[in-house]
């Protein structure tokens, strides 16, 4: 769901840092395994920049099943001893694991589907992965992918290749499920997981993590404890579903006798927000959990650490909602339930003007869930404000969405990720929840109830947009490339298998 | 404007009429010229296909000087004895005239320009111009273009090329202007119509007409005394201009901090109407003359007449807006200002959804205006009301549009369309306004303050709209195929040369 420009301005900011010295701090235990990262750069690039010429696109139909075959493949390359495909109602997922004769058995989400992309919008096409000089960055892999995930998973594989050349059996075993679904919502994760032979496998794991470039351009890391939920629907007004207005478009000069379709939409529209944008949905946010004193603490910490001129720049915004203060907007952030209206679509949408009266118009809109608040729920009290207001005959087509999700601060799972992190001479910030979302209340919610986040350095960005990339070699110290993505998965590997 | 829909649609019904018999109404005078007719009838066809194969399209800056080069030619093939190009702040139009030496003067509005078309969209290329068994009608011309507006006006220069191979002398003379973009709105008709030249030139005419394929399905013939005034125009809310919400598309999560420019949209659009869908813009409708006795009558005539049954069946519409019955339906057509929202485009519109926050999002509207309403004040009511109502950081792009146009129903040139009609065997519904717009106010207002309108047998449709189509032969005896219409442009200038 895109969370990756979320994080990337979030985290695009922070004081500055010790420049990491990422060997000398790995100690020696580690350092045979650093060397071996290090021969084994070519290999790891050139597997990434494979996987990125082969794209599984859900939303197009395209490739889906040679996209699991692949990642099975990958997976047994990189030491998984089963991997296998999972059937599901959609396009097929992955279920693998990595028995390592350890204590310890660590959980990984994975997609192998990314978004869709128009050459024509790139410098480069998206899916050569060609490494091009950018400014400012240093070696960058451009392609669609890179950052959102195949860069950040592949780095994580290149870990384990580079454990097993070392000749290092893993510190942990390893229980991966991956979907070719994310791009589309995530609908059958939850079938995947829900399989007896993955719950039976998962229930076995410290936590479930996702492969992550979680670098700001300034080395900064953000970390969250969880995500907001999301619904994404359509709200389709017709002339057919209405019994009112055309069923086609019609010459717009009868607008003078007809209703219209587009203007029962927005209608409709505003009565889902107040004037300031924030949510009106009836019954909406009844069961949104306010936020904590801990929570506000974690918020105050990170506004005092995060750079607000540059995150404003980043996104281009002069002016937080309500003109409220940066520590209040993030406050706002990860813990306001939102109605966002992604895109608007009726009528004649190319350029210049159209004199006709449209049959039928669209409302793209996303929902944003905080704790308590369900999907199912929120679809719910959509539907009835609706149908209560006069608008039951708009559709509402829910295309995929989930749970909030919420993990412990002071889990074990955690407590690694930030050791590992700091290993590697970073200091996470550390915010209550992600605002955007990611499926992770498949492993959150009970009956796993098992921690989940995402991990990893390296810094990346683009994801959903055109010139998507993955830093590969870093011109900025402070920023690891590859390399030291694959550095940090070893370096959480043993972390895991120290203190979760 | 796309008037040609509406016609259609409004005209498509009708009692049964008597079957014209045409030649034998038309007298010993014109039989020589009827004769003549269906002689050139390949050679009148060709004429028409050669002028689609060459499209000119404003939208596009397609062949603009081209499509005003073969109009000057296909004048002067026809008879004009002068046809010159006349500049513009846009694209070039035309000016042409013939001396018949006869008393009295008609004057011709062209247009040369076509809309825009998708082949992938047609059931035979919009740019060939092929000739089709057509189900229902009998053979039919498709292509872009084909009834808006090149075929009825080569039907017409058909009629000047079978009275001059008759040996006849043209009955009337002719001051025809022509433009070359009609279908962007028409903004630079008034510069041509101003020029000195054309100005003394069309002082001399009776009236200006369009050439017209009038005919409905049903063989009926609605005639309107003018048309409403348009001004099409797009809002644009973003946050560049707004000062508030992102100056990009951004992660829809941050929603929670940052306002929305969809949102302020939809919270200005809801404002610009009523419940009911009807206009509540400030001071729009003050200057809207109420539709009159004389109206009420014709409207109530032609309410007799039509068949509400098939015009709502043509449109896809179940109920009339407020569940008004026909008559009433009508009433609002021709008298009610309107505005109607042509098309919404924001965001991310493709299948599916995306998770962003838009950066920007457009209305595209349409305003229609009646007697005594102006396009420069509706376009400065509409700024002043989003001004009042904290939208007035939200752009009114207004790309066309002009003023209202009316002519008296017993002007001598309405009276000689009507003798011309009822020569043909035809008896027309006569409609207090077109619902749609057509530059006439060019014509109609000061200082020439001349009747204007349309006229024209033959049938056709599609206008705008793939497999637009122009009757070449009619399987129905009571509507006209391409020689009919060129039979009735020849009884129409007798008729003038007679009556007006």
């Amino acid at each position: 769901m895109n969370r990756r420009d979320f994080i990337a301005t979030t985290a695009a900011a922070a004081a500055a840092l010790a420049v990491p010295e990422v060997l000398a701090a790995a100690g020696d235990e580690l350092a045979p395994i650093f060397a071996e990262i290090a021969r084994q750069h070519d290999a790891n690039l050139r597997r990434l920049q494979y996987w990125i010429q082969q794209p599984a696109i859900a939303a197009e139909n395209r490739a889906n099943d040679e996209g699991a075959e692949l990642m099975m493949q990958m997976l047994r390359d990189a030491g998984f001893q089963m991997a296998k495909k999972m059937p599901t109602a959609g396009h097929p997922g992955v279920f693998a694991t990595l028995d390592a004769g350890a204590p310890k058995t660590l959980g990984l989400y994975f997609m192998f589907d990314v978004k869709q992309a128009d050459p024509a919008e790139w410098i480069s096409p998206p899916f050569e992965a060609r490494v091009l000089d950018r400014p400012g960055l240093g070696k960058a892999l451009i392609g669609r992918g890179a950052v959102n995930q195949k860069g950040p998973e592949a780095t994580f594989l290149a870990a384990l290749h580079a454990i097993r050349a070392a000749g290092r059996k893993l510190p942990v075993n390893l229980v991966l499920v991956a979907e070719g679904e994310e791009e589309i919502g995530s609908p059958h994760i939850k079938q995947i997981v829900d399989t007896p032979e993955v719950q039976a496998a998962l229930k076995k794991t410290v936590g479930v993590f996702m492969p992550h470039a979680a670098q700001g351009l300034d080395g900064n890391v953000t970390l969250f404890l969880g995500a907001k939920g999301v619904i994404e629907l359509e709200l389709i007004s017709s002339g057919e579903k209405w019994g009112r207005g055309p069923k086609k478009d019609i010459h717009s000069s009868n607008k003078a006798r007809v209703d219209s379709p587009a203007w029962h939409l927005v209608q409709a529209l505003n009565t889902l927000v107040k004037a300031d944008g924030t949510p009106d949905i009836d019954n909406f946010t009844v069961n949104a959990r306010p936020i904590s004193a801990a929570e506000k603490a974690l918020v105050a910490k990170a506004a005092a650490t995060l750079d607000e001129a540059i995150i404003k720049k980043g996104m281009g915004v002069d002016k937080w909602i309500n003109d409220v203060g940066f520590r209040e907007s993030l406050e706002r952030l990860v813990s306001q339930p939102t109605v966002n209206i992604e895109g608007l679509v009726g009528g004649y949408t190319g350029p210049g003007g159209k004199t006709i009266l449209p049959g039928r118009a669209v409302a793209k809109l996303d929902l944003r869930l905080v704790p308590d608040m369900t999907a199912k729920e929120a679809l719910a009290a959509l539907k009835a404000h609706l149908a209560k207001r006069g608008f039951g005959d708009i559709e509402v087509n829910m295309s995929g969405g989930y749970d909030p999700t919420s993990t412990a601060g002071d889990s074990a799972f955690i407590q690694a990720q930030v050791a590992a992190y700091k290993a590697s001479g970073v200091d996470p910030t550390i915010m209550p929840r992600l605002a955007g979302s990611y499926p992770g209340y498949a492993f959150t919610d009970p009956p796993l109830s098992l921690p989940a986040g995402h991990f990893g350095l390296c810094n990346g960005n683009g994801a959903h947009a055109p010139d998507e990339y993955f830093l590969i070699e870093s011109s900025n110290p402070k920023v690891q490339g590859m390399d030291g993505g694959v550095r940090s998965y070893v370096e959480y590997l043993y972390a895991i298998a120290k203190t979760a």
